[in-house]
């Protein structure tokens, strides 16, 4: 199984409607395939400037160490430099906050990874989440 | 007026269809605002790792110059080190060959681009200039 | 069907192996997943310094483009400024004579690429076809 | 004596088998000679995308330092912002958290590094320093 155009343009309109329900501030939703390649992305209105650069990281870096953004962040909690190094040594889109979320079938296979950014970190993971299971797909958040 | 991101999914969905309706291979098509940066992105399946990179690199460089990357290829046949240089000094991100189309509204304000890649540059620039029309806005390929 | 690792390594056996028995000179062979990361590398005794990095790069330009290193050499004899922008916009990763070859399965699925250094480009690319083909799989040159 | 493929296979097979022995996560394992480059790597099935850059990251720092990684973590504890600019120095490949080791021969020669990642970093360092054994070389991991 892989991560289709459709799959994902149906998570990025699921964590849209989850941000639009709980009235989240302007998000932007990143969809990428196991090899960190983009398959599709989305800047709602009023969302900034460099959001998708912010939402891709996270992504980027769950892809990266094989844990979501969360897990990542509890690791930086305890080594700093160990991420601040492992951002460079991945040529610098890793971002270490909650919002970068790990896709997985029914069968734990890897298919790619969810990020968002634009409201609290705990909300744009909460909007992933809700896009990845509106797909009948399973989130891994750390 | 601005491309929102109704706009330019509009913009993205009238460039794939014109991409099925012709018989292209997959394409990457991505919108970015007139500042570069990124509103939508889509990916079909089947197109290859770094289309996205490509379709962006067409779109970025026209909002560069201000010009569609059509143009910016005729001066690469003139002064390819002119385009090598230019490359450089905007980080990258600049592919000289037609794709890369500015978006303008009925009074000529910029408002934005698009990129696309996966077929011949030409077929490239013609599902993105669908795209751009099928919103009711102005296409600059050159 | 993916490229696991004892795969990877029979490739790279492979490939080797045809260097020996055509008297090459040393090889540096690179094996890549589907997303453009290492699976599995070797660089022989005797073949210098950045062959690796030559090797990987024929190899992530034909998973950047979905077609061999072949063909984006006979695309950068027509037009080299455009493959001179894509190597930037891909991140510098891309070297564009003989040697990259994209790795099929019988139904045409992409399992990723190979990529060889260190004899004459069209040696290196018969390297890489033998050791895909010792591996029971398709090689796709341009 | 240098640090040939031969031996860096052994090295890698020997670090693999710890990793197997032991029940540690999939492994990526990187031998580099006493410049920095690439010898041979191994991402065993399952480790995780960026694995590869984190090894190398391991290995490059410590040679760039001349001490095993668990020293430059030392000294990042002390002084990050001193491993943070050496880091900025060599060009971003600097990982430092144990599982980064010098090799030397019984003169105490200088033949390379070897980075691993993917369980622990002390799990990672010991998976190293097996597989540096198991070639009959002298580890130095601090």
């Amino acid at each position: 199984m892989t991560l289709d155009l459709e799959t994902a343009r149906t998570i990025v309109a699921g964590a849209r409607a989850q941000g639009v329900e709980a009235g989240y501030k302007p998000l932007t939703v990143v969809v990428l395939d196991p090899g960190g390649h983009l398959i599709a992305a989305e800047r709602e209105d009023g969302s900034s400037m460099k959001r998708y650069e912010v939402a891709h990281g996270k992504a980027y870096g769950a892809l990266s160490l094989g844990m979501g953004s969360r897990a990542i962040m509890n690791r930086a909690e305890q080594q700093a430099y160990f991420v601040a190094a492992v951002t460079h040594a991945v040529g610098g889109a890793l971002v270490p906050v909650p919002g970068g979320v790990l896709v997985k079938d029914a069968d734990g296979t890897l298919l790619g990874a969810v990020g968002a950014s634009g409201d609290t970190s705990d909300n744009d993971e909460a909007a992933v989440v809700a896009g990845i299971e509106a797909a009948g797909l399973t989130a891994q958040v750390d």
